[in-house]
């Protein structure tokens, strides 16, 4: 990739006094990631013309890695049948998704110029809901029936190849379109030339369904170190591909909305171009929510006023008796929430990992028990303070584990996302309880 | 994959009465993913011996597909020579992490008996440092000199094809290793037979040297949609590859660190095998540290004392105060952290994060603001009181939201992890910030 502090200033020279066949020739080493990320920041009018410029592919391609509403944005401004043009050399599944961002009366002038076959592909693909395997996926994949010849497929294989995403894995179908079998080009290469690929290929092949969850597809792609993954429809048959870079971008999207969650941060909105008020809705809701579980807080401490004010001590360490719960519980979940996500812990380990929460949270509860107590006796020379805040340490955060585990795993059994249970709502639903534990004992231990 | 339920106990049946040859075809059918997943909780010997009846490619395809420690120990039970040939038969760059995982007295048992081609091959690999390129790469690449036919490097392909990870992408070299070119199995497909490789291949090849951070090389074969990545010597000369499904478990384990920085869980270990008191030692060294941050937070509360004693309904609202600063910092670190893992901010958009930051964390300060003043007012009546919360939260709040976003993006910049700026650290340095804010402001209104 060229220095961007270079390219850029001479591409914006190149936009106002050059031609566009100069456009063209200055970006054409240039790959497509780089050249939208060169152009990300441009006017639309500005985009559209580098795309047009650019040609095919390399100005479909490009264009096709700016983000959705960027493309939204220079496709209103570009003559129609150019626009129509360069939709029709997207590719499959990324078209789908700017023509769902469309606005309604712009698809309707631009759809018609389309040619009948992408139009029925796009049909077909707008029809998968958000969420589901049929909204990423490609039909651009390679398909031959299964009583072609090595040789045949290889010469059919050159043939299609500059419309497929992938020639590597190729997929066998019947009459119907069934899917019944798989190869890999490089098992191809090894058979012989004169056999059939009925009897190169795999008949047990894995694959999914087009309403699927996409997130579980990626992970499969992932897992088995796949190219791609075939997807089929209720009958079985061969419907389109997930191809191992939008199984990618998939998993990524996800990690990253499992942290937003897990933050208490909302959705997950593109930083940059959002403005901060749109920024703050996301934010808000949250707080408000937690400063609510916060005023429970507040009218502990304010029915055990006397309490309070006749040995104050006692509120010197609120702070470290919730800080501690609510640390404890969030690196818990933490550790539980990524393990699901991964698949490094499932829901069938549960009960392990009960058991093994409540000995890490014992372990780290007496450590932190011993700094308490040890501090609350050097500060007042209290046992009995010594021995309050010991106790409520050890019980709140052996407590704060165990909960902060099984919660995600609860939100999980039921369906629900597991990173909601996020880290400053595992500390504010501790806080509540550490006060009343904390307060509790020391009425006990203290007598007052 | 077969149902685990079925297949592992029929498995356990098997190695109690049955024969290699019946394990065997037992498992041919699975995959050496799922194959893993089955054995991975039996006994080493009971390991070792699926392994070696599977035999090649299935049984090292399977084998390395187990957690290192696992392959260690089934390693350690197998007869020497077993053990040298499974080790041959593996992928290079899983061999070397093995080969790193051994106790050396058992390495210097078995590596005599490895063939010297994959002895040197070890030699090179094993000393590139962890988290490099090098340590992550294969071996297992094609390459051609540039002046071969389209179709002599076709037939070259059929010959190489079983002992390469993949021939999908092929790098063209000179006479002495250097990488020239790059061509793509699909592209030679669409050139003439007759065509020479260097006239169908691309000079300008994206390579990474094997000394980069192998993180950073895992984002480049992400975003450019590589299936791998050619990587160099000092000398340009060609080493090895890194291929996306390695740069997507790198790109996974990498997420995995930073929500465990970020939920002040420690260093990543796997688990289920990991003993709950070597997990507790993980958590107890930040819960620990925090806990230092949270008596300080307490001797503030207690030098303040007879304010907070006059004036009683001022600790009522500690809780929620501390909450609001604490979650919007988490918030907007969470968003920040995020955004530069996946590239969506920079350190170039430092002012611009800035400046937004000060207008959300103004934007929900101020609502939050007027939810708190308006609870303090119900609560007590007081104006005094209203006023001190308001004025503390809207203070707090923004403070919490652009210090939230900028230490991380100051972390970032003195290159440590911007991860390490975790929630409850920022949260527990925001309570002693917050702390303060709140009664002096309060000593300033409320005069008192």
């Amino acid at each position: 990739m060229g220095d961007p502090s270079i390219i850029k200033p001479e591409l914006e020279q190149l936009l106002q006094d050059g031609t566009s066949e100069e456009i063209k020739s200055f970006l054409e080493g240039q790959h497509p990631y780089d050249i939208a990320e060169f152009i990300s920041g441009l006017e639309a009018n500005e985009i559209a013309r580098i795309v047009l410029a650019l040609g095919e592919p390399k100005g479909p391609d490009a264009f096709q890695k700016l983000e959705t509403e960027q493309q939204v944005d220079a496709l209103g401004v570009m003559p129609r049948r150019d626009g129509a043009r360069l939709m029709e050399a997207m590719d499959p599944d990324e078209r789908v998704d700017l023509i769902k961002a469309l606005p309604e009366d712009e698809a309707e002038r631009v759809l018609p110029l389309i040619a009948q076959a992408e139009r029925n592909e796009i049909a077909r693909l707008v029809s998968y809901d958000e969420g589901t395997v049929g909204s990423v996926m490609t039909t651009e994949y390679a398909a031959v029936k299964a009583d072609l010849t090595v040789a045949e497929t290889v010469s059919e294989l050159r043939r299609i190849a500059p419309d497929k995403e992938t020639i590597y894995y190729i997929y066998v179908i019947d009459e119907s379109r069934k899917l019944v079998g798989f190869v890999s080009l490089k098992n191809l290469f090894i058979s012989s030339s004169h056999a059939r690929v009925k009897d190169a290929m795999k008949s047990d092949v894995k694959h999914v369904l087009a309403t699927d969850d996409v997130e579980d597809v990626a992970k499969v792609v992932k897992d088995y170190d796949l190219l791609a993954v075939p997807v089929v429809d209720d009958g079985g048959r061969l419907v389109g591909i997930v191809t191992h870079d939008d199984a990618a971008d998939v998993l990524e999207e996800e990690a990253t909305e499992d942290m937003y969650h897990y933050g208490a941060a909302g959705e997950h909105l593109r930083y940059l171009p959002t403005n901060p008020f749109s920024l703050a809705r996301q934010r808000v809701v949250w707080l408000i929510l937690l400063a609510a579980v916060g005023f429970i807080s507040g009218t502990i401490i304010h029915r055990y006023e006397a309490m309070i004010t006749s040995v104050f001590a006692l509120a010197i360490f609120i702070p470290v008796i919730n800080a501690s719960g609510g640390n404890a519980g969030t690196q818990a979940s933490t550790v539980i929430i990524r393990g699901l996500a991964t698949g490094e812990v499932s829901l069938t380990d549960s009960l392990k990992i009960f058991w093994k929460e409540i000995v890490v949270g014992l372990t780290i509860g007496v450590v932190v028990a011993v700094v308490g107590a040890l501090r609350g006796y050097l500060l007042e020379n209290s046992i009995g303070l010594a021995i309050t805040v010991g106790l409520t340490m050890v019980s709140v955060v052996t407590f704060a584990t165990v909960l902060g585990a099984v919660l995600p795993l609860l939100f999980k059994k039921l369906r629900l996302d597991p990173a909601v249970v996020s880290g400053p709502f595992i500390a504010s639903v501790l806080d509540v309880v550490a006060l009343l534990v904390y307060l509790e004992i020391a009425r006990a231990v203290m007598r007052i």
